[in-house]
């Protein structure tokens, strides 16, 4: 294996699975599934990771979409000024974060939200509620349609002060970043939650978790990130900056990159809509298509397959050969999900842009969920990509509607849906899916690749594993 | 009096006061108000008005500002092809207008929603949701923060059946407009009222009003309007056209148009600003800068006070000479009233654009109003100004902030606070106010002209006359 390891540091070839390696992923099966995840970028040395960041900063080839406000924004303090800057966050009125918060504040270091700085101040989190976009200094728009915010109780807030720049602390009570030039302003949840998810019922995920519980203040400012966001759960090494993520489409001289956001387990009917895009980029006349599947890393609602089963399934996906490794890169897009449709779409849209995507693929209800309360789509399935493609913001975002895809009774497969013979088709809900996990009972014959499912198959037995070791409770 | 009209008409100062008329209005003082009102246009005969129209549509000058899409849009039916379009839509499916589509039909037949040329489609209802602006076809943004919609139930979307056109009807039965080309897509109420308001409490106005009863489907397309609307209710005249405005500031040679919305009595707080607004804008270099004085005509909430006692106690300001008829035009803006806060104002911005008005006066709060169910206001009160100043599309707009008037004890008159004699002030709220006039109190000397607290000192007396004559209610 060390052979390897060189030959990938060679060829910087460090976020993607080499053939060589899942030909026979038997033969160095060891405990972590991510030893075994072909997906698996070899970790290179601190110092050469430093360096080869240091000089990145200069080099961003031009066969990439700009980042939005043209360049990317890296909020990581630079390794010779970080005593300098913890020492100073020492003496700083302290903000506790929640897992939430610093998932955003990983977010923000990035560039993710590129040309954002930090958390919003109160005129870029009127722009982001009201237009779905922030107007730059040169009269033109970048996208931003959630609300990138910091809340805090009346106690932070009368722990500040006058102070202008405060420290965040992380959950486990590390020093993670300063928030410099600081601007508090009130939180209107309500308004939030309306104007975000066009509801206020009860029940919504991120609302639920993030916003009802939060503070009555939100805090902008410019961020300084003491060091990289490291979650130490062994899925660090698939969590790629938009920088780094630009160095390995550039180094795969890539000229273009789709971008595939999901939170779901792959079944053959993505990797068919992910294959057939890329046969529709070369038709096109792009000579080096490079798709991004890029699984949502941060928060998820409680039924959501977590993120640690989905990229064993994924990793399968590529290993069973249904998705080509030599033109696919894997990484964990590290933001949390807010289950918001259309509005929600738009960002995740937007992030890939900062990543170096210039195409993007976009589902039927994409960021959807069933409405909390009426029995209902919460959103119009339609509405995600009629937003997305009218967006300001993302007019050099190429959108690539889904076809849809359902299990074809004839052919043994997934097949792109065809009316002329609707009855032969099988659609196969999330929902369908997952009861077939849960119940062990196999999908149809080529709904899912044998490995990719075996994972979803142990998740869900283990699951129920640990409900029966549960205490019996009665419902009233 | 007859020789006054001969001069209004050969000057064609149709929109305003002369002096000379209300330097001795008892005079010529009949039943009607309107009739005495220094505001009041001379009624041109028709052929005159038609003839005038018809030039003018050729005749923009330059020296005002640009209407949204580059031209005014006019949608009623040339004289000449009347008749034809009456019987042909005596033949269509007919669709029943409340009183509140009606005046978005007024609304978009005048081009106050230019570049909008009916009620809006899918695709022009979701931009205005989500950015409050619409895309041009040259990549430009024109603002549109309200959905201009016109929502049917189930049975008339069953009655159009696939007819492509449909005829609009109005309350009294007059057939009124043609939509062609339609498109019905859903109409998801909750998503509207949470996007547009920011909170889906119970007591909307609007959304209780016209929202919340209204059918399930939104039906868009290109509106052709049969006639001008007309409401016979001795207001018409004050109904002016943006493109009849755009008329009598050229005619006057306005070098600047400020507009001021209110659907307010003015008190003289409001003139102080209005009068200083102009003296800035004197000061600026501008020669000939034109007050728009224009009260809003649509539908208001219950306790607003009525329009035709608002363009009473309008006219009384001017005859008292709190306001320079000289230089300001009085017109009544045909738009139902949402209380919409940060997202209606830039509405009533975009529209006076139209009109021709190139600086917009905004308050503390506009267009806001208590929270329906908590004890706050709905809208923090600086963010209407904040969303306007920052709002895509109204960047050719000079938006001015108001100062803030009080009483000022000192001087017995209304002047701009002083923080440094603070005691001094005494703030009269609405509701204050409302309630001085209700009990018959008078204000303190100065707060509003002697006439104009009289018209509403009449309209409180008259309710509790009307009042006193219901029968006792007893409750529970």
């Amino acid at each position: 294996m060390s052979l390897t390891i060189k030959l990938h540091i060679s060829n910087h070839s460090n976020f993607l699975a080499q053939p060589k390696i899942h030909q026979n992923p038997t033969k160095i099966l060891p405990k972590y599934i991510y030893q075994t995840n072909p997906l698996r970028p070899i970790v290179l040395n601190q110092t050469k990771m430093s360096s080869i960041s240091s000089q990145s900063k200069r080099v961003i080839k031009n066969s990439l979409i700009d980042p939005d406000g043209g360049s990317l924004i890296d909020l990581v303090v630079p390794e010779n000024e970080r005593n300098l800057r913890v020492s100073e966050a020492e003496s700083l009125p302290k903000i506790r974060l929640t897992k939430i918060d610093l998932e955003w504040v990983h977010v923000l270091s990035e560039g993710w939200a590129s040309p954002l700085k930090g958390f919003m101040r109160e005129n870029e989190y009127l722009q982001s509620l009201h237009f779905n976009s922030l107007r730059l200094a040169d009269g033109s728009f970048v996208n931003m349609s959630l609300p990138i915010v910091l809340a805090i109780d009346d106690k932070a807030k009368d722990d500040i002060g006058s102070s202008p720049n405060v420290a965040l602390v992380a959950p486990n009570g590390d020093l993670v970043a300063i928030l410099r030039s600081i601007e508090i302003y009130k939180h209107n949840k309500e308004e939030r939650i309306a104007r975000t998810w066009g509801t206020t019922a009860p029940g919504l995920p991120y609302a639920e978790e993030v916003i009802t519980p939060a503070g009555n203040w939100l805090i902008g400012g410019e961020l300084e990130v003491l060091k990289e966001i490291k979650y130490n759960d062994g899925l660090d090494q698939y969590r790629i900056s938009p920088k780094e993520l630009r160095k390995e489409f550039d180094r795969r001289e890539a000229d273009a990159v789709f971008a595939f956001q999901l939170r779901n387990p792959v079944h053959n009917g993505h990797a068919l809509l992910m294959n057939d895009t890329r046969q529709r980029l070369l038709d096109m006349g792009y000579k080096n298509p490079i798709l991004l599947l890029h699984p949502l890393g941060g928060f998820t609602k409680a039924d959501d397959v977590p993120l640690d089963v989905r990229m064993e399934q994924h990793s399968k996906v590529l290993e069973d050969g249904v998705l080509d490794p030599e033109t696919t890169v894997v990484a964990i897009f590290p933001s949390p999900m807010h289950y918001a449709g259309p509005t929600e779409v738009q960002w995740h849209a937007k992030a890939r842009i900062n990543a170096g995507a210039n195409f993007y693929i976009v589902g039927r209800d994409p960021a959807g969920m069933g409405h909390p309360t009426e029995k209902r789509d919460l959103y119009d399935p339609d509405h995600g990509k009629k937003v997305l493609s009218m967006a300001p913001g993302l007019e050099k975002l190429n959108i690539l509607p889904f076809r849809v895809a359902a299990y074809d009774t004839m052919a043994k497969k997934m097949s792109f849906f065809d009316p002329s013979r609707a009855k032969d088709f099988l659609f196969i809900s999330g929902t369908k899916m997952r009861s077939f996990a849960r119940t062990g009972e196999n999908p149809p014959d080529g709904f899912m690749c044998p490995g990719g499912w075996k994972v979803l198959v142990n998740y869900y037995a283990s699951l129920q594993e640990v409900e029966s070791k549960q205490p019996a409770t009665v419902s009233a």
